[in-house]
């Protein structure tokens, strides 16, 4: 079935009210994952609003704090959640980085004890609204095996880079796995099997069972590079946020246990030059229209499949899950939402 | 044949005083290139060398610069490298940023008008040496073609990333390409073939023949995500340093034109916690111990291979290979260096 942008904040947004989230929070975590949806990728969306729902319920995450911030340094603000939701508390880090930028030129968020931020793009390109870089890179549960090895040893370590251009930014989210974890449940969930080489199973045996393979490992992407910006992006979030390792960490897919992964969060202004903006655009303009392999499927800019879906969904809705869809509705204790 | 680390460091040095580059800016330069070849990466050795001297007896390196540097804001330093040697100029830019950073906890060089950096590695590990956790980009010429595409639009543009624990760092360095362009001239120069997936031809057809992908271009590694990766430091690097893009960016594999890529070095203090660089390396231990995909091969962290082959050359030497060693001596007018 397809639903509609509205429909689907107002369920979550009645969802979270009904677990004490003041509005202005439940509007920011609604936003992050219906965002996901109309872009297109289900997995970042409202299948995670059911776990969130219940750590609200269970005291595993705080609706009302944004977060205790103190500047750790004269460009890096030190961020304690305090168990918020985690959009709530990287939006209120993210604000706090505007004092500073304008004198430092880069600021930096490092964040623990924070809840589950979603799709990490939508950070970055609020950042590039105001015109900067971003930068957002989060650990998480070891699920991800090293090249070469077997064993969930690593996070899917996500990270997000955004540039603003003349036109829309450059916007590029990306698990350092070969896929995320949520689109393995998202499989398991629907009963499909995944492709070969995404997975091992918790013996350490390649599997195309999503099921299995959510008891196991996911292979890093791109081989030995991507493995090492993965582990790159694990210690660097850890040696920031002073949050736990992937082995240590929990509290991002289940519903028992606080969440102890890190943030971190980075704004620099670009250089002051009057052509610079157009500059950017009229180089990946060259790229798109540059010789593709299949003449049938032009070149792509990162960002350019998840802005075109997002126009579509908010046109036409987007598709989702009948399953999850009746889960949501029958978590709601006081229908009111109009589809 | 072998040669040792002070026959190499002997002659790269004697070659430079030739061509009237002071003592110390020699050593810097000399001495990243001796680093690549002891770390095992000669296409980031002496292979360069003979460029370098062309390049600075025709004026296109000044050998005598550092640069010019001024903050632009509190924590980012605006260099303009003056056609200076590259690691000069970076290395010099490195020095500045400790002007700040025990203030800001983060700051930022972007680098435009300087030559070739060599191994990303040596300038992260520099920072890391200092306690700090290290970030370098480099922009080059159009080598790469886009996930999807054919035609050389990026750089190979390589990223490394250095972490500082209780033992060595962990030192990440990739080209976000599947090779470098270094190991693709290193082929060529050999007459090797190339793996198939490697590179297309300059009409864009895949080719396992290292002398035609000079002339055409490198696939990404990781597919979309490398590619993505790659694009993001594409554009980060020519947003902060106001650099040209790919396209458009000459001078770091000829002796014809002035250099106009950019650079990007970071430096962020890690969170002053008493357990943490003990945590990393604990946590990095494990990794290593962890079950293989091959009994026989052990999980490696990124930087351990390097390290490893770093002190056998101390020990024994490094290959070279007798044309470029030959090549080498050719070019010094009064010899003076010990085998």
């Amino acid at each position: 079935m397809n639903i509609t942008e509205q429909a689907a904040m107002a369920l979550a947004m009645d969802l979270l009210d009904q677990r004490k989230v003041p509005e202005s929070h439940a509007l920011i975590q609604s936003r992050v994952l219906v965002e996901a949806e109309l872009k297109g990728h289900p997995s970042h969306g409202l299948q995670r609003l059911p776990r969130i729902l219940s750590r609200l319920e269970k005291g595993l995450i705080d609706g009302k704090t944004t977060g205790e911030a103190r500047w750790r340094s004269g460009a890096v603000l030190d961020v304690d959640g305090k168990k918020g939701l985690g959009p709530v508390v990287a939006m209120a880090a993210l604000g706090r980085l505007e004092e500073r930028i304008a004198e430092t030129g880069i600021a930096l968020a490092a964040i623990r004890n924070n809840n589950h931020l979603g799709m990490l793009a939508h950070y970055v390109e609020h950042i590039a609204a105001r015109g900067r870089i971003g930068i957002a890179m989060s650990s998480s549960e070891a699920l991800v095996h090293p090249h070469g090895g077997t064993r969930a040893m690593l996070g899917t370590n996500p990270i997000a880079i955004a540039i603003p251009t003349a036109d829309r930014p450059m916007v590029l989210d990306l698990a350092t796995s070969t896929v995320s974890m949520g689109k393995i449940h998202y499989h398991a969930a629907n009963g499909w099997p995944i492709p070969a080489g995404w997975a091992r199973d918790a013996e350490g045996r390649p599997t195309t069972d999503a099921a299995r393979a959510t008891q196991g490992a996911i292979a890093p992407f791109g081989g030995a590079k991507g493995y090492g910006l993965g582990m790159a992006i694990e210690l660097l979030v850890a040696a920031l946020a002073g949050s736990a390792l992937a082995p240590d960490i929990q509290g991002t897919l289940d519903d028992r246990i606080a969440c102890n992964k890190g943030d971190v969060l980075i704004a620099i202004d670009t250089l002051a030059a009057p052509d610079l903006a157009l500059r950017l655009s009229a180089y990946l303009d060259a790229v798109r229209s540059s010789v593709p392999a299949d003449p049938e499927i032009a070149v792509s800019i990162p960002g350019d499949g998840a802005s075109r879906r997002r126009q579509a969904s908010l046109a036409d809705g987007f598709p989702i899950e009948v399953p999850l869809w009746d889960a949501l509705n029958s978590l709601n204790l006081t229908p009111s939402s109009v589809l």
